[in-house]
């Protein structure tokens, strides 16, 4: 990737991001229409995110049915894929699903884990020493097995969905207590912290562990702890959404690559890269799977940025 | 009351505020406990609130119970009770409600109007000149009423609640199409456009007359529509509800008490009037009724403006 196609945000070369997740075909309905099979999955969100800012390095399993045009989507855009496991025994994870009127819930039509149960990410000694890691929505088990693998990470952050929150709770815990940054929804904090409210969630999750916790509210935007402070940010407004799938990993992306882009992890650079995170997010559910993040461009980023700055100027 | 009782925003002498709507008494039961029968309607807690800024005019009326101990809690604190009207004929206006779990929808379990049926607010030609307006929640045809009387005024916010957009459409449609700011929350938002996306609704309100518009989204903060301009606005973090009655018109009053005190109305004022506005509503929905308004300070209301700033600060 021509260095043109990444946002200018430090004079060095930024250190790779690790990306782990699921790597999927989704078929989605919406009130909006239908999507037909596309490319999803945590990874795909968080490096096609994570790239405006810094080079990701995916780790994730694909199937038989992963033809070469999708590993050139990601390639053409100078992701590393290198690390994507190739399992030829059978196809790729997919899932189907159906968000409802106003897109206020979703249910899942069809599951189908396929070579996505064989995945058991190992790390190259390379790979075991990058600063900067996206642990995308996996079971705690599987993020777990990478948070052993890091040699002294200088950030990690973690996602979640509800299902692991329940059926893989102790794991959690403990992924939690070893992570820097924990993200979460709101209604995934609720679940896991039994606290209606989003504040008290927030500091209730910090004493698990992580330093920065983020809750992620939708359309009604984000809240970032860090350490004693509260920052908190709007969604950029969105006129017309057309499927919210993958809108939290590419949240998490565009935050670690912001984080590896400047190389630095302080309060003001969580608040900025959260600004940038809330822009990959809102480009992301403006289109069906990764064709939002796929097609838009470093100026179009920049552009949102400024708008959403001067929406909560003073 | 002593001028160290204001917040200081002008060299200047304000211009009082004209503050009208319902007086009442209220009994409250939320999971938080019952209040027991407690001061409240939007012209009380939007002169308390106002109050903090510039004098307020209140335009009211009161029953037979409203004893003299009632009359001088707002007296006490320097507010202009002289054109709320005594109505011998009857009570004051009851309201009994219930908030159910994480006060997510209230019930109205008793209402009864007593006096408040009489009311028909007549300006003094001294209030008629007031230059800053609350049209605090009572019917738009009394809205109206006194929209009818002001000499050039320079800014009215109008306030409302669903029974008026469900009842009387036609006359809120004509009230909003005359006011300088209407200020309503997002489930009224919905009601009144249809439009589900609150950026889209806040702009087609616009369209129908006023150059502002505020959505309330309770703890989700606020969005100020202002021109071509949006400003969002988070709330303050409130620890621990203990009944929302009286937010929305603590903020209005908040909101109209500060441009009161600046003597402006640009989009730069409307947004620090916002700042505080939020702040006067977390004050109120701390404690049960007008109580903590009428408890707070000028310093309590500074200290948590700043960290209202902080937490929006990049």
């Amino acid at each position: 990737m021509s260095t043109e196609k990444r946002l200018s945000l430090s004079d060095k070369n930024p250190d790779p991001v690790l990306v782990i997740g699921s790597i999927a075909f989704d078929d989605i309905e919406t009130p909006k229409g239908s999507s037909g099979r596309v490319l999803g999955g945590a990874a795909s969100y968080g490096a096609f995110s994570s790239n405006f800012f810094a080079q990701p390095q995916m780790l994730g399993i694909v199937g038989s049915d992963f033809s070469s045009e999708f590993k050139k989507r990601f390639e053409s855009k100078g992701i590393d894929i290198q690390s994507v496991t190739e399992d030829p025994s059978g196809p790729t994870f997919y899932w189907k699903g159906k968000y409802h009127e106003n897109f206020e819930s979703r249910e899942t039509l069809e599951v189908a884990l396929n070579v996505f149960e064989n995945f058991r990410p190992e790390l190259s000694p390379a790979q075991q020493k990058l600063p900067f890691v996206m642990l995308g929505n996996i079971s705690p088990k599987l993020q777990l097995h990478v948070l052993e693998q890091l040699k002294n990470p200088h950030f990690v952050i973690a996602d979640t969905i509800n299902l692991w929150i329940e059926s893989q709770h102790q794991d959690l815990l403990e992924l939690i207590s070893k992570v820097h940054a924990f993200v979460l929804n709101d209604e995934e904090s609720v679940l896991l912290t039994d606290e209606p409210n989003l504040i008290l969630a927030g500091q209730k999750l910090q004493k698990m562990g992580p330093k920065t916790v983020i809750i992620k509210k939708g359309e009604h935007g984000v809240y970032l702890f860090h350490e004693n402070e509260i920052f908190a940010l709007p969604a950029y407004p969105v006129q017309s959404v057309k499927d919210p799938t993958g809108a939290g990993d590419s949240f998490a992306g565009a935050f670690i690559g912001y984080l590896a882009a400047t190389g630095k992890t302080n309060f003001r650079t969580l608040k900025a890269a959260l600004t940038y995170a809330t822009v990959l997010a809102s480009i992301t559910i403006e289109d069906f799977g990764t064709q939002g993040l796929e097609r838009t461009t470093p100026e179009e980023i920049e552009k949102r940025k400024e708008a959403l700055m001067r929406m909560i100027s003073l």
